[in-house]
């Protein structure tokens, strides 16, 4: 494969290369063909659009995916009337995920960013139904307006809840891909959401922070009303990690949380901010570092492109706060006292490490199953989030989860 | 994605490119990403094979691959030893397909083809019993040797059976993911084989032409002498398009052969290579063409040892005797007298497309359910063997089966 030869661009996240020289669009291609494992578009529909994209334009990203999504909708409804049930399915899964990315370079505030947010939740209800998968939607009352989650059906019963927490660039109907499956194929009783900042919540006026947190207990709260009476386990991604670790900390008793497993739990959210993104979110708008790295975004768009978006998710202020803003929500560790599964690619920016090994080192006197789990090159999923193999991630989660109920069973 | 400037490569078949310069690399990447919807390697671990591989270079595609097999059978083992079933499953199909890979580009007449070779096969069938899969091992003596072949336990009572032909590039392992695993998770009962010239079988004095017929026709009566009594429905890829075309037209009633796909069908396949590698296989070796093309070939290490394997898969006279070899295997039209599909990718050699609708113009008056079955780069089965797709072609040729089934019991 061809080396790549490029500047430090902040977009890339552990990414092996070879698909894009622009770090972003390299990552997300990555994340794409990784979704093939469990539905997504095929890989020969990902290298056809990767074939047709001008590397670093998102506006070329964009219309090669929606051209992309049309196309697959189109044959989904076609599997649809001639009643091949498989084949439908699939596609209306290639759907959700072609309309899915080209929302990741779209301005989000514009109504073509709400066209294809629409279009790709359609194609993910259609995928369920034709898939006889057993999950639905539940929209959960918060502030004056909702928050989007699905749930499997009967959870009220379950002795045991997973919730799915997401990041910055998740929506939720991604994390369909990122635990949702894989637990209901295993038995689990499930919950994901978007919590504030997340999918298309911003548009309704939410944004990332505390609201997020008060998203998630409002969420915790509403599965208690419903009658659920069990355990509720928390699995996070990304900016999820740094939720599902301050949730986990800050949980009340009858919250009931016994484990948490994470990729990659991050307790000093500012620190990290501060030492993943120096040059990009510094405060101070007129220092040389910042004036500097406004002229490298200017010239990388897929970058500006994804700066706007954060922007959009962090409301007034936008990402220039995300350092203040991620300061509140660090955790008191001596308050996490559960059991902590750690998921780290070792390609991930090493700050993702440290703050794992901070967690590990913390709770593992006390909860001894607790682990650090490395995933070098040769697993795939070495990337941030695991995204090159989820299954492998998602099969090590599950089978700790279900070795520690054991052994609280045998106890 | 990067363009690719490269002259033309017959190992190029209808691959959207971007991941080599190399058209039989850049091929052989996209297949097995391809595998990814249906086990095999990751497409993290392949991206990461990728980036360590020299373009070009089939000594580092091979140790490259070697490694990654090595890596996956550890992890297989440790999966296994703890009792995680699921991952254990996956990294053995892992560990198939990292092994596979290497062969792909090593010498096949050396040692460490044929213990690449058994771990292959060791790793496909630790696969199949961590999966929990129903097919067995059946080797079927064929002159003084043997066929090996899986079949589904029961088949004896099946009132069809599927029998799957690979090409000129597959083991019968692969075949699992040619259709073996989507039609068995139907309900199927599915024979898949290496019949003379593929896998390992030249290793045992086996090689492509009229022998490669004698074996097809002894596995169908082995089937016979099992105690099956139903029909038999034939699905064929690459090469393999070749002989079910022929071995449908020249079957016996005892046969009861009824319905043919194939991607795609060759009933002239003397033509077909006249036109498709006019500069390489030219007899005539003192040629100004034939001394270009092996200049040409010199020059790309990859394609030299890629016609080295086909050479090994001939035997005596080699690659070099094709033409006239399979000049022997022309299908007479007349006699092809059953309903036929045909899949084709839009991206691949013309031919494929000429000689399919040859064979469906023929067959479509008397078998009216017959059908060309194109697909185009949208729905990512554009290239041979729509490696970047299969599951919606193994999903169109199974639906299409079945509705020929009910066809004929509404009859």
């Amino acid at each position: 494969m061809r080396q790549r030869t490029r500047d430090q661009d902040i977009g890339d996240r552990g990414n092996p290369g070879g698909l894009f020289r622009n770090g972003t669009m390299d990552f997300l291609a990555g994340w794409l063909l990784g979704y093939t494992q469990q539905g997504g578009m095929s890989p020969g529909a990902l290298l056809h659009c990767y074939s047709l994209i001008r590397d670093g334009d998102p506006q070329s990203w964009v219309s090669v995916f929606t051209r992309a999504g049309q196309e697959a909708r189109h044959r989904a409804q076609r599997a649809e009337g001639a009643g091949r049930v498989e084949e439908a399915a699939a596609e209306w899964s290639a759907t959700q995920i072609a309309f899915r990315a080209a929302l990741e370079m779209v301005d989000p505030r514009t109504s073509e960013a709400q066209a294809l947010t629409q279009a790709m939740s359609e194609a993910f209800e259609a995928s369920l139904e034709a898939s006889g998968a057993v999950v639905t939607r539940w929209d959960v009352p918060f502030a004056d307006t909702y928050l989007t989650a699905y749930a499997t059906p009967g959870l009220e019963r379950a002795e045991r809840l997973l919730m799915i927490v997401g990041g910055g660039d998740t929506y939720v109907e991604d994390l369909w891909f990122f635990g949702a499956k894989a637990a209901i194929e295993r038995g689990w009783a499930v919950l994901f959401a978007d919590f504030p900042g997340q999918g298309d919540t911003p548009s309704r006026g939410l944004h990332f922070g505390d609201t997020t947190m008060a998203g998630m207990r409002t969420v915790a709260d509403a599965v208690r009303e419903r009658g659920f009476d069990g355990d509720l386990v928390l699995l996070g991604w990304s900016g999820g990690g740094i939720f599902t670790t301050l949730f986990a900390a800050d949980a009340r008793p009858s919250d009931r949380v016994t484990a948490l497993v994470a990729s990659t739990p991050v307790p000093d959210p500012g620190s990290f901010f501060r030492r993943a993104l120096p040059r990009v979110l510094q405060r101070e708008p007129e220092s040389v570092l910042v004036r500097t790295a406004l002229a490298v975004a200017r010239r990388n768009r897929v970058l500006r492109a994804a700066l706007a978006r954060y922007d959009w998710q962090f409301g007034p202020g936008g990402i220039a706060g995300i350092v203040d803003r991620f300061d509140d929500l660090k955790v008191d560790l001596s308050a996490l006292d559960l059991p902590v599964l750690a998921l780290v690619g070792t390609a991930e920016f090493g700050e993702s490490l440290r703050q794992s090994e901070e967690v590990i080192r913390h709770v593992e006197a006390a909860h001894p199953a607790s682990r650090l789990m490395p995933f070098d090159g040769w697993t795939g999923a070495q990337a941030h989030c695991q995204v090159g193999n989820l299954p492998l991630a998602l099969a090590r989660a599950l089978d700790w989860l279900e070795a520690l109920d054991a052994d609280r069973q045998a106890a």
